[in-house]
């Protein structure tokens, strides 16, 4: 499990020639450090004096990013997975019209998969954005420049992870599956940008 | 060290309601991930057939590219120290006068330290974003989005260590100083964030 290994180590991984990690990861962890600020933020607030009010708020945030933090941990690993069995489908003999039919099956299942995993990615990280604002907006003053690095690192997640799937849904030969796809990202790119930078202005507001 | 302790672990931490690590060290984290992606770029395209033209280009980038990944890396635990240096300060005792002007003294030393990690980062980060241009336009198409990703990452990085000289600097009595770090700030963030735009664009046109 890459997430078992050092920074430094993953580090080094990523900056190697290994095709794997690769953006994908990065993505999916810089998604899980936003959610883990936003949970941050949500645990210095949770029990402090004067701000009793917005501990149900705070409790209910927490939940969800914390939540949001184990599946973006998991889709690493996915991530990995899914672009290695891209690759393996890509290394398959393609001699006879019978390689040719299983080879282009396996490009097709797999390309689907390394589609599905950024598109997953892309979805938590709009639900992070979301939570980072109720924490921008409720949360501590002392630690609000936390939610707004949270917010800013969902949204770059995001649109990592949406690069992913502008490469690989083209290549799909289930058409309809693949404008769905575009079109859901868009729309999670085009409602994350917005809110993403309303959360940093709130933010840089609240903290100057 | 913080960056020897495993991903999940570093997770776990920067959620927690411990005051470090914090959005700070995600920054330079970030930011050290968006110069490992440039260095990807780098030692995929170096040796490939038909890139020999790009090589010398790719080496001289990977040079700065690990440069700056080992200086963003280090800037993880500096932040800690940095913030918790402030911390002490803010807890040393006030009683008499000479206690008072002792501890004004050691959190304007403090604060001091507490903008100029951040100021750090976010040049590290901004020659990133340089590197990650050249990475863009030269570097294999296959890889090509990684170094969307790294741009994105690096420029995350960037707006979020100007959130800490932001927060630091309006209190520090060296006006001369702090007016600089600001404006140094607002400077990289504005070149940033056009070029870290351009470079974005660049790469979703060459990635298809």
């Amino acid at each position: 499990m890459i997430t078992q290994s050092t920074v430094e180590k993953f580090l080094d991984d990523l900056a190697s020639g290994a095709p794997a990690p690769g953006g994908g990861s990065a993505a999916a962890i810089i998604g899980a450090m936003g959610a883990a600020l936003v949970s941050m933020v949500c645990n210095v607030t949770i029990g402090k004096k004067g701000l009793e009010a917005v501990d149900p708020e705070m409790k209910s945030v927490r939940e969800l990013s914390e939540k949001l933090r184990r599946r973006l941990t998991a889709l690493v690993a996915e991530d990995v997975a899914a672009f290695e069995g891209l690759m393996a489908a890509y290394r398959l003999p393609k001699l006879s019209e019978a390689d040719k039919l299983r080879r282009t099956e396996a490009i097709q299942t797999t390309l689907r998969a390394a589609t599905e995993t950024p598109l997953d990615c892309a979805r938590a990280c709009a639900e992070v954005i979301g939570l980072a604002q109720r924490a921008g907006e409720n949360g501590y003053a002392g630690v609000i420049s936390d939610a707004g690095v949270g917010v800013l690192a969902a949204h770059t997640a995001l649109r990592s992870a949406a690069l992913n799937v502008y490469i690989n849904a083209p290549s799909l030969h289930d058409r309809e599956f693949a404008q769905q796809a575009i079109a859901e990202v868009e729309q999670l790119l085009e409602a994350g940008g917005r809110r993403s930078e309303a959360v940093y202005a709130l933010v840089r507001g609240r903290s100057g």
